[in-house]
This record gives C-alpha cells, sequence and structure tokens, in this order.
C-alpha cells in the first residue's frame, strides 16, 4: 500500500497562524514523550526479553510456588499516584525481582493443579503485535484483516468440535464470560422478557461460574436446579428428568440444561450424547462447559469420551486451558449462529456501517462487549506456525502421562485412586480404615500441603461427597515425563513420611 | 529467592521404570517443539519489532484508513485449520502486508474519529510481560505481586475521581463490561430477586451499551427511560424527576439513573452534581458513563468540567480512551466497595483460600469474570515511567488543540459549529439556508466521506436531533498540532470544492 508523505514535522509553517496561542499549544517535539524513539523501544524490549527468556529457561528451577514474604512484597506496592516518572529499568527489576515470583506459578511445568496450560510465549508476542498496532477489531470494518482473524479461529474451533457450518461463536475472557454468554443468549431466544420462572438444570459438579452466569443474567438463586451426579461424578440423566417433569407441573419454564465436558473436581465428562435426547424431548437449550475438556476432540481419544458434544447447541471452550495460551482467551461457540445475532444486536447511529455477508462478522454484534482488546492472533499464530497436529500431539501425551500416573499412584499403598482420568486429570486419596471421615479430610489435606511445600511440583484439591480429593491435572506443554516422575517422587516420599508418623 | 535444581533433563533416569508405555509417552524432547530455545525466543521477538518499529515510525505517512482490496484479503483468510506449520517469517510478513493494514488506523496521529487513544507501545510491552509470566492474577494468593498492581491501579483510579477511602473497583475489557458490572450490582444492591418493574433512567445521548447492559443484566426493554436532553446534549434534569415521579406512582422501582461524561455525539457532559442531588433524595444508584471524558480529571479544567463526578455510586473509566492504553482496559469504580462483593461473592471448595485483608483483593470475587488475562500491568508500568504528570499535559494539550481547531473551524465560511468543545471533542456542519434538512444530511456526508479519502486525517460523525454532524475527538497521544494542521487544511480544501459545485 502507497504512503503519504505528509508535512508533519514540518516546523516551518508550524507555528506562524496568528490565531495560536503558543503559550497553550507547545510544539509537539516537547509533547512526544510518550513516543519512544526506535532505539527506545527496541532498548526496552531487548531488556524485557533479557528477564523474560531468563523466566521461562529456569522454570524448571523455580519453586512451583513462593508465599514467604507475598504479604509484605505486595503491601511495598501501595503507593498514591506518582506524579513523576522513574527510569524503566529499575521498574523491570523490581518487576522480575519482586512482583512476579510470588504466587502459584502457573507457567511451570510442575504446575499440576486447577487447569495449568503453560502459556505458549509464541501467543504473547502475537498479542503484543496486536496491541502494538492497536486497531479496533469488534467491528468488521475499522480492522477487516484482523476481524476476521478472530472469525476464523472461530470457525476452527467450530470445525474442530463438529459443529454444522451454520455454527459460530466468539471469543471471551474466559469461560466465566462464555459461560454468562451461553445463559444470556438462550434466555433471549427461549423465553419472555418476563424469564423470572425460567428454569436452568445443572450437576452438583458443575464450576459454580455457570450459578454466577445464571445469577448475572438476571436469574434468582431459586431458578437453578443442581441434579446430582452418580459414583463417576456425571449427571444423573433420570434425575434431570423428573426435576423437569416436576418443574413444569409446578408452573416453571424449564429453559437450558448445561453439561459439564471435564469437570473441576474429577474431570468427569457427562454422558452429552444422553442429556443431548432428554435436552431435545423436553425443548432445552443445551449448553456444554466444555472450558477444561472440550479441544480434546483434537484427539481420537477425547473424540471417544467427548461423543455428544457436536449435539449442543452452544459450549464454552477455554484456549488458555487446552490450548496452552496464556490466560484470557475462552470462546463460546453456537450451533446457529442466529441466535447469537437475535440475542446481542443493537444499533447506533454513530456507529461504523455494519456488514451484511456471511463471511464477514461485526462480533459487538453478536457479543455483549463493543470496544475490547484483539484476541485472535494469539490463537491464530500458534496454530499456523506449528499446525494442529502438534497440538494434537501434546494433548496425547498429556492423556498418556495422566494414565501413566493413575497406574504408578495405584501402586502406592494406602494411596486410592478416587476416579481415574477420563482426559487427563486424576483424583487420588490416602485411605486409612482407621480413621473417621474428618480425620481421613485432615491427612489429605497434610499430604497435598506437604507435597506443595516441597516446591518441585504443585497440585490442588476437589470435594467430592464431603471427601477432600487430591487432584492432577496434566495440561501445560512444559509438562512431561520428567516432571511426573518428579510428581511421583515426592508423593512417595510424603506418604512414607506420613504413614511413619 | 533461590531455585532448587531439579533433574529435569536427567535422561539416564527417565525411561528405566518399567511400568512406562515407552512406546506411548515419548522423550520430553521429543514433545518440546512448543518450547522455544532462548535464540529462538529472540529471533522472532527480534522480526516482530523490526515491523512493529517501522509500523510506529512511518504512521504519520501512513493513510488514516485502508478499505480498498480489505474484502479481499480478509476471504484470503478463510481456510481449513491447518495440520502442518508454516515458517514463522512468512506469517510475520503476511500479517504487516496483507492483514494489519486495513481498515481505520486507530494508532495514527491523524485518527481523530469515535474516540482515539493511539495505544502505548510501553502497555502493549507491560502486557507482553504479563503474558509471557502467564500468573492467574483474577484471585490474590496465586500472584500476590499482579494482583496487588491491579488493586492499587483502581486505587489509582479512585484517587483521581476524587472517591472516598472506601472506594475500590476493577478492571473490566472496556465500557461495555464496565456499563454490565455497575447495573448488574444496583440491581443486586437496590433490587429484590424479581426486579423487572426496576426502571433506569439514561439521557437520549446515552452510549448504546448502556441500554445493552441493561438488557444483558435482565432488564425488559421497557425499564429503560430515555430522558430528553437540552440544547447543548445534557440531560434534562426537570424531565427526569418528572419521569421518576410518574413511575413510581404507576408502581415502577425506579432504582437507577446513569449520567454521561462525554457523551458519544458531542462529547457533552452531563450536569452531574444536580443529578446527584436527585437521585440522592430519591434514592437511586447514581452512575456515571464516564468511559471517554473521566479521566480529564487529572486537568484543572477537566475537574471543573466534571464537577459532581465524585458524587456517583459507580463510574465508569475507560483507560483505553483517555490514559491512551491501547484496546482492551476499561475499569469500573464504585463508591463503596461492598456493593461489588455483595454483589459477586460466590464460594466454591475447589477455589484457593480467599484473603480477608482490606489491603488484598480477590477481584474474582468482586466481579463477573474468574479466569481471566492480567489487566494491571499495562497501565502501571506507563504511569511508573511517566508519571501522572505526563498524562496531565498530554490531555491539556487535547483540550488546547480542540478548542483551537473549533476556533479555526468557525472561521470557515459555511461551517457552523454544532458544540463547542466542553472536553477534547467539537461537532461541526455545513450549513447552507436553501438546503432541506435532508439535503443537509447529505451534503455533510459528503462532506466527511471527502475528508477522509484524502486518507491524512480520519473523522467520524454523529446524529442529534436528525442532524447529521461531524466530529473531531482529539485524543490520542500521537495528535499533536501539525495534525490539527492537516485535518484543517483538508476541510478547507473540501468546503471549497463542495462549495465551487
Amino acid at each position: 500500500m502507497g504512503h503519504r508523505k505528509l508535512p508533519v514535522n514540518d516546523q516551518s509553517s508550524y507555528g506562524q497562524d496568528k490565531i495560536l496561542d503558543s503559550r497553550k499549544c507547545k510544539r509537539s517535539t516537547e509533547l512526544s514523550e510518550f513516543e519512544l524513539s526506535e532505539e527506545r523501544m527496541r532498548a526496552i524490549v531487548d531488556e524485557a526479553m533479557e528477564r523474560i527468556v531468563d523466566f521461562i529457561g529456569t522454570l524448571p528451577e523455580q519453586p512451583s510456588n513462593q508465599l514467604d514474604g507475598a504479604e509484605k512484597a505486595a503491601r511495598l506496592l501501595i503507593e498514591p499516584l506518582p506524579e513523576e516518572g522513574e527510569p524503566y529499568e529499575g521498574l523491570l527489576e523490581r518487576l522480575f525481582d519482586e512482583v512476579i515470583p510470588f504466587g502459584f506459578n502457573a507457567a511451570s511445568p510442575g504446575y499440576l493443579a486447577y487447569i495449568p496450560a503453560g502459556g505458549l510465549f509464541q501467543s504473547a508476542l502475537a498479542d503484543f503485535i496486536a496491541k502494538s498496532v492497536n486497531r479496533f477489531t469488534s467491528i468488521w470494518l475499522p480492522a477487516p484483516g484482523l476481524a476476521q482473524i478472530e472469525a476464523v479461529v472461530v470457525r476452527w474451533f467450530c470445525e474442530v468440535m463438529g459443529y454444522p457450518d451454520e455454527a459460530l461463536g466468539l471469543l471471551t475472557t474466559g469461560g466465566s464470560m462464555a459461560n454468562f454468554t451461553a445463559v444470556f443468549t438462550a434466555r433471549r431466544e427461549r423465553l419472555e422478557e418476563d424469564f423470572l420462572r425460567g428454569s436452568i438444570y445443572v450437576s452438583d459438579q458443575m464450576h459454580h461460574s455457570m450459578q454466577k452466569a445464571a445469577m448475572l443474567a438476571g436469574f434468582p438463586s431459586s431458578s437453578v436446579r443442581v441434579v446430582s451426579s452418580d459414583s463417576d461424578c456425571r449427571m444423573r440423566l433420570d434425575e434431570l428428568e423428573e426435576l423437569i417433569e416436576v418443574d413444569r407441573a409446578d408452573g416453571w419454564q424449564p429453559f437450558f440444561v448445561a453439561g459439564i465436558a471435564g469437570t473441576v473436581n474429577t474431570g468427569a465428562v457427562d454422558d452429552l450424547a444422553g442429556i443431548a435426547a432428554i435436552a431435545s424431548a423436553q425443548g432445552l437449550w443445551f449448553h456444554v462447559d466444555a472450558a477444561y475438556g472440550g479441544l480434546f476432540m483434537l484427539t481420537k481419544r477425547g473424540r471417544d469420551v467427548l461423543n455428544g458434544i457436536e449435539l449442543s447447541d452452544s459450549m464454552s471452550l477455554d484456549p488458555h486451558k487446552s490450548l496452552f495460551i496464556p490466560y484470557g482467551t475462552g470462546s463460546l461457540l453456537v450451533r446457529d449462529r442466529e441466535t447469537l445475532a437475535r440475542a446481542h444486536s443493537t444499533q447506533a447511529d454513530y456507529l461504523p456501517t455494519m456488514r451484511d455477508d456471511p463471511d464477514f462478522i461485526d462480533f459487538s454484534e453478536i457479543s455483549p462487549e463493543l470496544s475490547r482488546g484483539h484476541r485472535g492472533l494469539g490463537i491464530w499464530l500458534p496454530l499456523k506456525m506449528h499446525g494442529a497436529g502438534a497440538f494434537r500431539r501434546q494433548l496425547d501425551e498429556k492423556l498418556d502421562l495422566a494414565q501413566w500416573i493413575t497406574e504408578q499412584l495405584r501402586e502406592i499403598k494406602g494411596i486410592e485412586i478416587f476416579a481415574d482420568p477420563q482426559l487427563s486429570l486424576v483424583t487420588f486419596r490416602l485411605v486409612d480404615p482407621g480413621l473417621s471421615d474428618d480425620e481421613l479430610n485432615g491427612l489429605n489435606r497434610c499430604f497435598l500441603q506437604a507435597v506443595n511445600d516441597r516446591r518441585r511440583v504443585f497440585m490442588s484439591h476437589g470435594v467430592v461427597g464431603g471427601k477432600y480429593v487430591l487432584r492432577i491435572c496434566v495440561l501445560s506443554f512444559r509438562t512431561h515425563m520428567p516432571t511426573m516422575e518428579i510428581a511421583l517422587e515426592d508423593i512417595r516420599a510424603v506418604v512414607d513420611e506420613l504413614i511413619e508418623n
């Protein structure tokens, strides 16, 4: 594209205009303190890269969690808004030495807690590019190329998940906003404006963001029905049907059921085809919270486990989980793109013209947000650089590693596998017939704490039916067999200690 | 902090375990395709920086808008999910040559449309650091340092806006989510679970995101009352009071009124102290949509115009507008932090322990989102590097530039200043007593198009009372006097052309 040369720094013509009050309007050269020279831009990036490269390179040796001194360090950050600036170099040093190190090291290979991802550097770089060029991408016209990148990524997800051609979706900040947008869209699609008698069905293993989503979208707490889960932590379909019938008889309007593709406690995947059949028979919107597990559809084993997910009306995915992207990118897909448009579309005279072409998406018209950051490049670039095959291989490895450690744990005397991995998450605990339930929970709390205190790996816990269980979730692209061996070593050592005492 | 040396690459111990099925679990070295070497990380950043530095350095010469060929380029991006990767270098080239250039050049000094900001490179870099280290910051414990940075930034905003010590807030993706969170919080605070008779008051100049916010939070369209604006585009307070009284008599529950600190059409700032008095007398939650104008509180003139904003219960700010941050960071502040906690708090067994210390914030407990990207560093770093003084000087310059061009435009025969800038936004149009309203609107549409077709500056329009007006909003840190002179030159040239024909 051709550039026009403009006389922007033409000082000779500047300031000659009589009307200009030169005491008020300073020369641009004096006001460019925010615009760094090329050299300075390169220098501050190089200095940041020194620290980033060191951070990433030493991840395997860094402690998996660092809480000593955290409160003190956090309190030191509290200060009034500074009037004057200070040198970048000192700020960078402070950040990497006194701010970033505290907490749980979610980037490290030893992070096996909650839902790991690692956070691909390639994706961080893609976001850096997007922020540097600062285009407005939630309407197509202001950034046709970058907006299209978001649309392309969303269509890739639809393709992976087995959705039909008329499916579409959006990129969100994470699973919470995806679940909220699903409930909101279903509310608009299936209920009248007076929707307070609409009822929502979730299992007792549902992530709390689904209940929060219902609350945000206006539903009273009494609208949310909690269906029991079976011994495999999957929603009981008989109870679901029964509750729907009872509610209908009581004048409720059952309209939404959420399945789970990877529960937060044990990683269980609901009988999605079974829920789909009930939803279809009963006329309910079928949503799947697949934030953790959905993108395992890239693998053969994942497709077997997730069978039926393609029958849903909507699903939440978290690329910042199973695509290894840094925190901040989720997705909601819907089977019928028109549902998003009908729910969200608003018009305003002052906005740029919207598209009327199915290939081009004005995301503000199908989502809750207008201005927001670009979210496509951070997924597009890693997928284009490495290909879906690389992601498939990584996910397959995680499935293997979870199976492997499950078999290893099963061999340890005193440990019970609470739930075998359906995907890459295993739960287990110490059992001892001589202990009460409370004592057993206390013992397992100590067990987890002692493993994490070794600071080589970091695990978390779940509570299922009152039982405190330890969780290992293998999902970081940095986690390979050596980390699993370390985890096993530490678990064995702690079990030995606990049994000795 | 001390690092422990772990035997993560100890190949000698790896693979000796009999239970390992080595056909399934490949060696970690084979699976590290996502983990780049130090050299490779530096190389891909250097290559990106070549393009970024060139992009930023040539901004003044780049066209302010580029739509020719945009559809074709966007369509070329459509492809199935690729199985294999391709070289980064080619992707980078494609991005900068065939993707990014299209659309409106929001980063350029000539961008005077909608609400500009520029997008500080320093902030993009800060986000890059945050994404690279990938901490989970919406709960305090997993990232005490980085979570604290968000809290510090929010408190700075409270300080600037004149809120009391018990105020707090959160960082959002932009104004839409801030407005939504305000309506939701007020709904939870002021209404029962059956809230459908709650009524909301906005002026006819309100940004459509406020109506969308009400819809998202569950309110029927009939809940939103549109109050007329006066000839200065400010909400008519007499009508506001009248509507509240009538609604109350009709059984509605008036609970929320939104003032505007910088309307999207003309930049008008409501009589905030006046609305505050009515809200207080009537017991309404008083929210201010200050996405555009709020942070002008950094300047003396801004404080005069925004007088009364500190009396509000909540306000939306957009650092990606008046703090020059790249798109993707808004903020909601509330006068009483407890209101956010009461509205949003949810508990779940599987989450990390929450804080019980007013200095430390678990943002997931006071906001709609759980996992999301970090948002603090992109504001903290530029403010720490340059100090608030630098931002104040920039904003003061924008106020001057808007005044200056207003005086210049006033001198042009045929142009009428539609609304003088209260802050940095001026609206104007061509007038001709011989033309009908429709013809005049058509003429001004041509006027805008012709200025933008010169592609040196980019302006947008508003529609007020059926009148199509041109808007110049000066708010990019890259916009200085030379750009205003170019804008004036192009406007004069187009006016001459239009009058000749």
